[in-house]
C-alpha cells in the first residue's frame, strides 16, 4: 500500500512566450500579453508530490527535509529570481510556458528521485493558471 | 505524454435542496437548512482541467485565454448573479445539489472541448465543501 | 496597552440589491447584476476583532470560545442560509449591501461586547470584495 | 457514473516523531527538530473525500452534514487538542508521522463509510507539507 | 460615521532593483538576488481601500463596479505583463521597489478618487512580503 | 510620509493554557481542551509590520532580507518545535496565550528593529483565532 506525500515550494521568475519561427505579428496574436517584449513575471508555486511505501523504521516515504532540499538545489537556486529565456538555456529553444516549465522541472527531479517512488509535479503560474504532469 | 492544465473561474448564485415528489416535512429533514424557502447563496469556485499532449508550436495544450473564455460564456454568464431553482431551466427538475452543478457544467463543457482532451471540472460550494467530476 | 484578538466565522445567504423608491430601469442601471429580481447569494466570511487589555489571571482579553458563541448566537444564526431581504425584517427597507450588512452586524455584537473592548468588524463578500466598519 | 465529494475538517495536535528502538542520537539524526523531546503541534488540515454515485432522490452522493458529523465523531474529537504520543494508544508503537496520522484516520473511517464508496484522505501538516491516501 | 471597502486585483510583472548612482558590485550586494540583470517577475496583488460615508440610496461607499473599472483601466492596463523598468517611465529613475510601486499606483488612483474619501492601497509582492500606504 | 512593509514567517509550537494558582477544576472549566495535560499544538503564522520613512537610495523601509533574518534568529530559531511551556522560560510564569506570545514576539522584535520604525505583529494561532499588537 502506498500514500502520496507533497512539499510546496515557490520561485520567482520573469519570461515571455515567443516562438522564433513565427513573425512578430503573428507571436503577438497567439501569444497576446504574454509576448510583450521586456518580459513580464510571476511568482510561480510548486507542488512536488512522492508516492510511495513507507518506511516503517521513520513512518515517511521520503524524508521531507531531503525533499526540500533537492527541491532547492534542484529547482529554486536554478529558477528563481531568473529570466527564464534568458538565463535558462533550455528555455531558448523551447517555449517557457507553464507546461514546458512543468515538464522541464519533471525531469530534473525525476533524475533525483529514487525510481521505486512516482513522482507528480503541480505548478501554478497564477493563483487561477496552474498545470500538472507525472510523465505518463 | 500528457499535461493538465487547469483555470479556475468563479460565480455567485442562490438555490434551495428540495424534491418536488416530496412532503415539506420530509425536505426539511432531509435537507435541513439547505431547504429553507427563501433560498440563500454561495460564491461557487470552479476549477476546469484539461488533459491533452502539448501542441509544440505554442506551448499549450490548450489557449489559456480560450479556456477562459469559454468558461465565462457558457458557465459565468449562464449562472452568475442568478437563482439556480427559478433561473435555470435544467433545475427545475433536478435538484440542484453541488454534484448536480458540477454535472451540468461539465456535460456544457464537454460540447465545447475538444474531444481529445481529457476534462475535469471540481466546483466549490464552500471552501470546505466541493465536488469532482470527470464523466467516468 | 491593549491588544487585538479576531475570530473568522462564515455564513451563506442569498440577497438582492433594490431601492423600492426607484423604478426597475434605475435600479437595474444602478446595481446590474445584483439586482436580478430572483436573488443571487454569497458565502459570506466574517471577522470580529475586539481590542482591550488582557486579563492576567486567563491572558486572554476575551475568551475566544465566548466570542465565537456570541457570534454564532447572534449571527450566523440570524443570517446563514437564509434571504436578507425576505427573513431579515432589517433588510426590509435598507438595502443589504455589504456595508449595510457590516454596520447590522456591528450593531448586534456592540450590544453583547462589553462597552470597554474596541469592536471592528470585517465581512467578506466575495474574496475580491470586502467592507470594514468600527462604529467611528 | 461516480462523483467525488470532498469535506474540509481541522483538529489541533502536538506530537514528536522518535523510534524507540533507536539511540537518542539516532533519533536526533534522522528526525531533527521533529524529535525535540518536549512535543511540538500542528493545525492538522483533513480533506475527506468520497466517490460514488447520486442518489437521484436527494442529488446527493453522501449527505454532507452526515460526512461532517463522522468526521466530528471519529476523528476530531479523538485527536483535536491532543498529544498523539500520549494520548492515542494507537501511536504509542506507530511513529505518528503526517503519513502515519492519515493512514489511521483512513483505516477509522473506512468502516463508518458504505463499502460502495471509494475513500481518500488528505493531511495537511503544514500549509506546505501534505499527504494522501487511499487505501491501494 | 464612515465604512471602509476594499476590492483586490492584480497584475504580473517584471522587475529588477538596481541604482544606477553605485558600482554593480555594490548593487549586487545591496540588492542580491533581486539585482539580477536580466529581471525576474512577481503575481502582485492589490487590494484598494476606499473609506467614506454610505450614500443611502444605495447603500453604497461607492460603487464596486466602478472602482474595479478605475482599478482595470489605471493600474492593471498600465502595469500588467510589462517590465516596470522598461516600460514605465517612472521607474526609469526611481526603484521600482514594493514600496515605490504601492505609492505609484496610490498616487493614480487618489487623482481618481473623490477627495471626500480616505484611500489606502496595499500591494502584495508575494504572499509573504507586502506593503500599504495611504498618503500620511 | 511613511509606508509600511510586511513580512510573514511561521513557527509550530506546542502548548497548554493552565493558570499555576488555580486548581485542576478551575483551570479545565476556564481553558476547556486548551488545557488538556499533555499539550497540543499549532502551525503559528507570524506577520511582522514595519512602518517608516523609504530610504531613497534602496527603495526600501528596511531590507525584507534583513528583516526575515532578524525574525528567523529571533523568533523562529527561538520558538520552532518547542514546547512554549516547558523550553521557553518566560512562559513558566506567563500563560502562553495568543495575546501573551504576540506580546513576547513584539518585545524581543522591538530591541531589534530602529526605534524611529512603528512596529505591528500579527500572530495567527489558527486561520480562524489571531491577535494583533502593536505596543501601544
Amino acid at each position: 500500500m502506498e500514500i502520496t506525500v507533497s512539499r510546496k515550494a515557490h520561485f520567482n521568475a520573469a519570461h515571455r512566450l515567443y516562438n522564433k519561427k513565427w513573425s512578430d505579428e503573428k507571436n503577438s496574436q497567439v501569444f497576446g500579453k504574454c509576448n510583450y517584449p521586456n518580459y513580464h513575471g510571476h511568482n510561480y508555486e510548486l507542488i512536488v508530490s512522492v508516492k510511495g511505501k513507507i518506511n516503517p523504521e521513520t513512518g515517511y516515504v521520503i524524508d521531507m527535509g531531503e525533499l526540500k532540499t533537492i527541491i532547492k538545489n534542484e529547482i529554486e537556486d536554478r529558477l528563481d529570481h531568473k529570466n527564464l529565456n534568458l538565463d535558462i538555456p533550455h528555455f531558448s529553444n523551447v517555449i517557457p510556458s507553464a507546461e514546458n516549465i512543468c515538464i522541464f522541472i519533471y525531469n530534473i527531479l525525476r533524475n533525483k528521485i529514487d525510481k521505486d517512488f512516482h513522482l507528480n509535479v503541480k505548478l501554478y503560474e497564477t493563483p487561477r493558471n496552474f498545470v500538472e504532469y507525472s510523465g505518463i
